[in-house]
């Protein structure tokens, strides 16, 4: 294997195919990136066994051929160059690399025992924007649950229905909903790994066309030189439809910066208490906002236009800011039922949905 | 107590003064800020016995005081605040915290128990601006030992003499010393606690009078409206001086940043091995400089200037990597005796020296 090829391009997919590099792998190939040089192009692919990248990248082919490399080492030689041409041949199992006055020998190994690339028993195909998938992957990623004894929680559920996609993420405390409108006559629901999607979300550009392929066990997502594999979780997911309700007893409509400012003074207090309890009530033309602990206390009035009943209602402040700091609109809306139902909290264009359950009180 | 302050300026000075606050402290009182309210000035108070910091802000004092409060807890809230006038009133041991909406009552502590400022035996009393002593600290504190056991090289060495202060740290493997000419005719040895430097720094700006009186025990930083005391260490520093030769054999004039980049290139495999080992073979008009380890080998040349005798040494490149990267000049020498004998490398105005002791090869 001979070839040449620009610092800058090898370094930005190196970079790209290394989101698929374990650090904990049992398996020492895994640590390795395969490359393949043919038809003037470099091929580079790792994988973790869950998630598979594979990206190419121009470059002067001289001699056919493949090798694995420590995909830690090349990668830190190679952003580390100079900002020239680099020249790399593989003989027997060492890679010389020059550049200007460096010279490296790596030892590396056959690629006969890279395990090959996943196969998509295909179903349905989608297409979407790179910013369009990113924003829902932002939006929901978060909610998923840790808890690694019901792993479906783990993942974010992508429900294809007819012309639409629901991103949808929840821990048994709160739940994230992301719709996008899209052109398809297909139905599909599959469960991702939260980890595989917040790594995916890294190497897409917001201007990329993403083409996703959707299987029984696996996923495909192939933009620009890349093609992204992740494994999908099995498993039933939570009927999340039904939580969400149409009508509300009282619905608040709040400057979304002041109430997120005054809810993080006042989870301040809540910290230091474990249940981080923030209470607020609802008022004719306010929510006061309030917490207690044995240090001290906070009060907050946060000016606001309230339809319906007042209310009192308690909440896990975690629960509450997490959903509210990820929304990018002005203005946001709290729909309430009563004191122990869920809060769902909407943002202007109403394509995004955050569900809270509240805290229920001793009183 | 009660008084009225702006936003701003009291996150500002809270910021300062907890930069004497520990994290691990015993006693209890030292998590809290010593607040003073007087003649329409409050003065902020912290300190972990090691570091005592002393800083005061303009203030409406309406009622003047005394009170200690959670420092982490005060420093939040008040850096959550909107930015406007903040209203502050303690009563009994209750602090109520106004501003616009929000309100705070937390819980505090009287200030009586709370330990006095340090006391310094006056002997020297030296001025240095600013970004010169930032300078110093910052190219000597990273080569302090970490060794616990050698108290005294945890410390950088601020050695007095007539017309000169220098900065020395050391820690068995290297030294790096900065030179700075001062108006001074008197002489002392102070060893200060590279942590405590640290910190403070991080406080003074560029352009900062700095007033220092060293005692026996302790030091005093005066700058603007902030002063920060500092213990000492005691015990024997190295008689660094008589590192330092003026004659070397063989002299190398090298870029910095090629120089640099090329050991940092090659110290990625003497990274696999636990010695960090890169050889330098200085020849006529260039440095070779070469590492193996069981995964490869790397050689890298780079063009310099070289007076004197051809030269192989070796060195743990960490330790010459540090202090390289620290010096700003585009030239660096570096000046050699043998291959047993320290490197010292200068900078451009040779009022800073870095010397680093080689690793003694078998052969």
């Amino acid at each position: 294997m001979k070839f040449k090829i620009n610092k800058r391009d090898l370094s930005k997919h190196i970079s790209i195919v290394q989101k698929a590099i374990s650090t904990r792998t049992t398996m020492q190939i895994l640590e390795g990136i395969l490359l393949k040089a043919k038809d003037n192009k470099l091929t580079l692919i790792a994988s973790d066994t869950e998630i598979t990248v594979n990206t190419s990248v121009s470059a002067i082919v001289i001699e056919e051929g493949e090798i694995v490399i420590n995909s830690r080492l090349f990668g830190d030689i190679i952003r580390k160059l100079p900002d020239d041409t680099i020249h790399i041949e593989v003989l027997n199992s060492n890679m010389n690399i020059k550049c200007l006055n460096s010279e490296f020998n790596i030892q590396c190994q056959p690629s006969d025992e890279y395990p090959d690339l996943p196969k998509i028993d295909e179903i349905v195909n989608v297409k979407l924007k790179g910013f369009e998938f990113k924003e829902a992957i932002r939006k929901t990623s978060f909610a998923v649950s840790y808890d690694e004894t019901r792993v479906a929680f783990t993942g974010v559920l992508m429900d294809i229905k007819e012309n639409e996609i629901n991103f949808v993420a929840l821990d048994g405390f709160r739940m994230a909903l992301k719709k996008i409108i899209i052109n398809s006559t297909e139905s599909v629901s599959s469960i991702v790994p939260a980890r595989s999607l917040n790594e995916l979300i890294k190497i897409i550009e917001d201007d990329s066309q993403l083409n996703i392929s959707i299987g029984k066990n696996s996923m495909k997502f192939d933009f620009q030189d890349t093609t992204f594999y992740t494994t999908l979780l099995s498993g039933e997911f939570f009927k999340y439809d039904g939580l969400i309700r149409e009508n509300h007893s009282t619905v608040v409509e709040i400057a979304k910066n002041i109430f997120q400012d005054a809810l993080e003074r006042a989870s301040l207090l809540a910290k230091e208490d474990k249940a981080n309890l923030v209470k607020l009530n609802v008022k004719e033309n306010e929510i006061e906002i309030t917490s207690n602990s044995e240090i001290g206390n906070v009060e907050e009035i946060v000016s606001s236009k309230v339809d319906g009943e007042p209310l009192k209602i308690a909440f896990n402040s975690k629960y509450l800011l997490e959903g509210i700091k990820i929304i990018d609109s002005e203005k946001i809306s709290l729909n309430f039922t009563d004191s122990i139902n869920p809060c769902i909290i909407k943002e202007d264009d109403e394509n995004y949905i955050y569900l809270v359950l509240p805290v229920r009180l001793a009183n």
